[in-house]
């Protein structure tokens, strides 16, 4: 970004993206008192967004922050939403996350895994940018769909 | 069974299958220190009988015992190892347990959902015997592979 990065706020300029849309979404859905409605979209993302620097300092060591947990169930809960949105193939999420930081997250739709992330240092969690944000987003979302159309009779199984 | 009941020992006899000797294996496999080399395989087995009046008695409020979780988990761990030794296919276990006793539980191979299980009320897991162990085992078992069979390109992907 050629932009003096002192005139932009943290995470960067926020890009027009059907995936941040829709985790936007997401996170306002879970706010059932309206406690976040005067809250803009950037603070809501704002917690998805670790530098680099950051990331080197967050220690990898202790259970990871249920905080944490929440924020990449819902990064995976849009990327469910938004295929059902282009595919109509519904999912389910499951995870299974050691203690540790390290573990598998996958999206189901029938019999099929339309997702499956091995992660480590979950602890470090994040995006550079909102930009970086959306673009894993959109391309897991992609990546799920091209799946689906490759076993569909599975998916609908 | 037309065996007096007082004459046989909990859980009723112990019959031949491929699984109940999967799943002593799976058991004596976690014992590393050698503590349960002199139990027999009735005792291995004895926490998965629970009788029809037993099950009433059991409260479903509260979390599911950890004791109980590995039992769960050993369970599916013996039909995913009795479908590699079958199939060849080699397959990894996931739950979602929500705290009060019920989820999914499912194997997947590749980006095949080969067994998908929805529990309820797992506070009170168990079976009325050692057949009824085994027979859920087999069929669960075979259910995995005709999955598999039937979606082979999934499995492999």
């Amino acid at each position: 970004m050629s932009a003096d990065p002192d005139t932009l706020p943290r995470g960067g300029a926020m890009p027009t993206s059907e995936f941040l849309t829709q985790l936007i979404a997401v996170i306002r859905a879970e706010d059932s008192h309206g406690s976040w409605d005067a809250k803009p979209d950037a603070d809501l993302l704002a917690d998805y967004i670790v530098t680099r620097e950051e990331r080197r300092e967050i220690p990898i060591i202790g259970d990871p922050d249920p905080d944490l947990l929440w924020r990449v169930e819902r990064f995976y809960d849009a990327i469910a939403l938004l295929l059902e949105r282009r595919t109509g193939a519904q999912s389910a999420q499951m995870s299974k996350i050691h203690h540790e930081g390290f573990g598998r997250i996958v999206l189901i739709s029938g019999r099929l895994v339309v997702l499956s992330k091995h992660v480590r240092d979950l602890h470090r969690f994040g995006f550079e940018s909102f930009a970086a944000l959306a673009e894993a987003g959109d391309s897991m979302t992609a990546d799920a769909a091209a799946t689906l159309a490759r076993f569909p009779d599975a998916a609908r199984a």
